[in-house]
């Protein structure tokens, strides 16, 4: 059983090897980063690489370990104050905006955490009343894998010297440029039976759908290329209204990380593929160049309903530390997340868990949009075709892009 | 015929009866206002009374007169850029947040203003190929007399002495206690067959309905007191990411206008009657409420259905020139606007109209939330059943209320 | 003896005739005002004209009638919540930056407000003890009526109407080129003797000067075109680290209400006069030119010691309601206040009045500078050789100019 | 010759020794630090402790090796634009609020920089044409000597686990409590004679000076409790108007770094000992307090003229790495820079230097004040008595305290 098959068992539950598994690829994705590589934080919405670590262990040192294992010591008692991230009912914690004040503790001390809470969770793994919980653990470090990679990939951005966090990958290419219809009706969607799901994905529900297609592949710079020379950055009736305020409140006239024909990769600076997805792209973007296109968003119920057949671990999407990259992929996930029309809002009769890991989703259904299947930085086996990511539509520092969808 | 009945009228067509009535309770509203009170501006998201009242005489200026009936010469050439609102396809306009500047023209000048173009506009009110442009107009016309009283009655209460707008209105009572149910199923939702609607509200399609109920009235002060006192306004696990850190950074512990046991109203500081409906809360407040009620919000969708039958023009609307409150009613519109937790996003195969007027609605469709119904503010005939109003979700100097929902 | 005599008295103290005078050129100042004229505020910086007019008549019910006078009953007892601009003494109050929001009370009831306080200071006019106390109310509201000119031009200059506050004034030629000499030595400076004078201006206190010259004439409006066209608010090298940095934050590129070959008065939009004195200049704007041109500014220790033998009452100044601006002139004062380089700081053994009226200058000595002489808009008699204006180096709305200086 | 006098010779010119006396010391105030602690930067005001290693040689390679030795070479041509402060002579620079994001190049790489650049200039140390240069570029990296020290105490202030940088140093007591009196006169101030100065004390000039008295030590943590107890920082009546406005934006209570009877040190959280001079105060609280003592401020002048016959090189000054603090002393010079009420203002004829090191002081002179004496992390050497250190009246991150004067 190879790494990533035995990462893409952790969404069934609590498989020692997939938490080990899990966890080694957390260290693994450290490894190219200094002790202020891992320290530094670049804006409030990304953190730095050593929190990502502390605070996927902190979830499981809490959550699993302290309220549930007679006799567990904390590793340090101060440390819940600094790698809390958002849980109310955990009470007091360092402001999200300062993470990158935090020189101490060092990397080092970090990894040491996570290797207390490791060898602690060894004794537990195979307790099933706590498969649930390490499931949901799991599932959690999967994300700030994937927001480690981002976060760090904008911190190294704004140095001036460009500094590369792994060789560059190799490139692909895509698949055809046709078009998947389907014929709409009512569909069921939502998670239902088995494996692990946030609780954002249910209750499965049905849904009313009018025929419509999707394009059988992302959105290229190529084409992006085509809408910044055809003026849509300076064209206000593309836009809506809160996304040319954006504009021209930023002076956007491009993708995040584009200058010239380069953009700032996980490699360093490189030549863009003009074959590639299009990736950080905001909300805003996305919407404009559809207009542009003559297309629209897809629904995320349409993006659920054509995935329903397919493998959600196929595709570009993160198996090893490297400077992962969108390349091109035939298969509906991998390379980005995609943008979708569909605001987060809880599904009907959703209700949050009890306790504090309930405040793991439904407090942020507000102002954002879904975002559906997988990226280049998702852990591969981590995203499903019910998967609910979501981000405001201003933020575009994630591996997102774009599938365009039109009416039948 | 009643002049509120010829408001009513309005929603149909271009009836030259209609454009009287509705033109005129426009100047009716303004009586009470001296040249100052219809300058200032209290914040960006309100409007000058003066400025309503040529921005609404532009509209027919610019979007009929201009560009449909030669020979018309406009008032002054550069009255366009003091009042176009936010068209981009009529160029560049004076700030937002600068409106409150403009001592000049006088509130004296606006009203020459407006008799001009009215007197223009009586010899095209039949010409049946404005009919819709009119009737457009109109609809915009009532929109800003609602939007008129609203921003006077912020203005107002920013000021130290509480002016009163008008002597208070007498006081009713609202309905029953009860629930209305409705078996779920598809229903068809969205605008169809005669009579005017704004773009938004099309096109009519199919939409799928779990069985749910709404409450019969809308959530009342007293509830609300009992919400507070609950600690419902210190309870993070009550709201929203977003509404919670809205709370903390204004310091949010009421609706708008409260103090005591008074609020503010268009007569003035004025007690607080218990069973009159809540008035003036944000969605977050909303939310909060519901989930301390163990409730909901209903969608869009179930409260259009259950409204299928109703008269839209019952209950506390707007007639005539007053100190309009919140009073409570058994009709299902009148009182406050009712927040949806439904985002306002396009219908299904939703298209802006072509031209400036295109710029209505469509590109409003980002961050806000659906309120269904009318408000006591709301021109009596304005509303229906299909109508969307919108606002972000922390927005509440509009009277904006709640009705509760729940699934059966 | 006439008005602007009159007034030059009001600075000797308590002549009842000197009150009249003063008092009646506010209120002929306002004339031209309409009540939303007088009721806007175009920025924090800035007041309404009313608010100065009530602000001003809250300054001797305040300190003079109600302190002093028994059996005075106050006009409104929530006035003095809303005319109250700065005294911690006199307790809370509303907000500087919304005084552009009280539409109420209107100017007729704020000149009814003036009426009242003038008939019971009638009564007491000539009582001796409180000489003093109205000798210095009327130098405030004196200051106020500046202010009230240069607070309104900038008010109607953000009006994209351009409109005039009264008819252009007739156009003047300065004085000479050359340069006026001093050996430098031991000089008294500030106040002694008779007349009034505000605190700051004391205690009279010996300096020492090195040999200097100021020149002649102020900068006009011919050189500052020079020094736009030679780069100047393109070159860091001639300004402060401050000043650059407001310059780039800002776009500043030219002197406030300058656009091409035209500025904004108070008599509307007019061609600019190359020989008139340059005005609306910053601080920084005001180092940097004299940088450019090899001179420095003056330090108020200069200015004061060359302006002991000159007339204060001389030049272009204010005498009646009139759209005033610099014209030039060979006095020393008038036309533009002129900046130095001395920051306002507290003469040696300087100490503030006891009680709120301690208030009025001192606790603002920090981060400003000294400007000498007087504007068009100060009222003629007003200023003199040890007056003390102060502003913040980037504010630039008052007439405000350039003296250059140079050492010997 | 022990390195602090080596350090102190530095101020005379280029001798070799103290050339790499004071490099050396900037290597060790970096030992306790990690590669992330020196990569920090906690407000745009402070700079990460690489930075300021980095920079420091970056002075001496552009300024001494790349302008005047034939032949260097850069250690690396994209290092110039991170570590230009403000230059603008010297090009585009990378933003200072964004120093805190530059993980690379790492600390070990910056200490290979200084090492090349030392490498380098042990070659042209005895050239006589470099000496003004090296002295200035020697005085220039013990003022980042003292900003790392200030700004890593800063930094390590914000991490709730309290980390230390060097273990606490021992306590002292401060001198007597009288005053020393000067019967004033005419004085000469400003740099005359030997040794390196900065061109901002020069030109030497005559003062006057009227009797006064300095205190003869600093104001104590014990005098700023009664201050406190006393409602110091509740009383508006105290404050500068900007002061008071500043106390009640940021809710400041006490000095920067106390809570309760502890304050945060360069050894972590330590008991405060109320007989050592009260430090991190800014400019308005020093003027606060020394209105509620019934005192002022000295003016530089005063100052420096009681300084004139002083040790500079005595009392409580930087000789090794160590967690400096105040801890009283009986000499004039140490524990705290001490705020003057004279503003920070170019002396009489005074020129800044050609080129680019003419930024170095003159562009301030705007808005600040001076400070006199020298701190506990003042490299012994550094100042004198004609020093003129400056900040702007809210900073309060630097060791910043009180001696009281008064009028005689």
């Amino acid at each position: 059983m190879d790494s990533a098959a035995l990462r893409q068992e952790a969404k069934s539950g609590a498989c020692p090897d997939a938490y080990r598994a899990v966890r080694a690829l957390s260290v693994a994705l450290a490894a190219p980063l200094s002790d202020a590589d891992a320290t530094i934080q670049s804006m409030p919405d990304a953190s730095p690489a050593k929190w990502h670590l502390a605070h996927s262990a902190w979830f499981f040192e809490t959550f699993v370990l302290r309220d549930h294992v007679a006799g567990y010591r904390l590793f340090d008692a101060e440390w819940p104050f600094l790698f809390n991230s958002y849980y109310e009912a955990e009470g007091a914690r360092h402001p999200r905006a300062e993470r990158g004040l935090l020189s101490r503790p060092s990397l080092e001390e970090v990894l040491a955490y996570r290797a207390h809470v490791d060898a602690a969770m060894e004794r537990v793994l195979d307790r099933p009343e706590l498969a649930g919980l390490i499931a949901l653990g799991l599932a959690h470090e999967q994300q700030h894998q994937e927001l480690l990679l981002t976060d760090i990939k904008h911190a190294l951005s704004c140095n001036p010297l460009g500094p590369a966090y792994a060789p560059a990958a190799p490139r692909f290419r895509q698949g055809g440029d046709g078009w998947r219809e389907h014929p709409g009706g009512i569909a069921l969607v939502g998670h239902r039976g088995g494996g692990f799901a946030f609780d954002n994905e249910g209750p499965a529900h049905r849904v009313l759908l009018e025929p419509f297609a999707l394009a059988e592949r992302l959105v290229t710079n190529r084409e992006w290329d085509a809408f910044i020379a055809d003026g849509g950055y300076a064209t206000p009736a593309l836009w809506l209204f809160d996304g040319w305020a954006w504009v021209r409140q930023h002076g956007v006239a491009a993708p995040l990380y584009w200058r010239e024909g380069e953009h700032f990769t996980l490699a360093g600076w490189q030549a863009r593929d003009p074959a590639a997805p299009v990736a950080h792209i905001s909300y805003y973007e996305a919407e404009a160049f559809a207009a542009w296109a003559g297309c629209r968003l897809p629904t995320e119920f349409e993006w659920e309903t054509l995935a329903a057949g397919e493998d959600p671990a196929a595709g570009n999407q993160l198996d090893v530390c490297a400077a992962v990259a969108p390349t091109g992929t035939a298969a509906l996930f991998g390379d980005c997340w995609q943008w979708t029309r569909s605001a987060y809002l809880p599904y009907p009769r959703y209700r949050p868990a009890a306790g504090a890991v309930g405040e793991y989703n439904g407090k942020f259904m507000n102002g954002q949009y879904v975002l559906k299947g997988a990226s280049c930085a998702t852990p591969r086996g981590h995203s499903r075709a019910g998967y609910r990511n979501f981000f405001y539509p201003h933020q575009r520092w994630q591996f997102t892009g774009l599938r365009l969808a039109r009416d039948l």
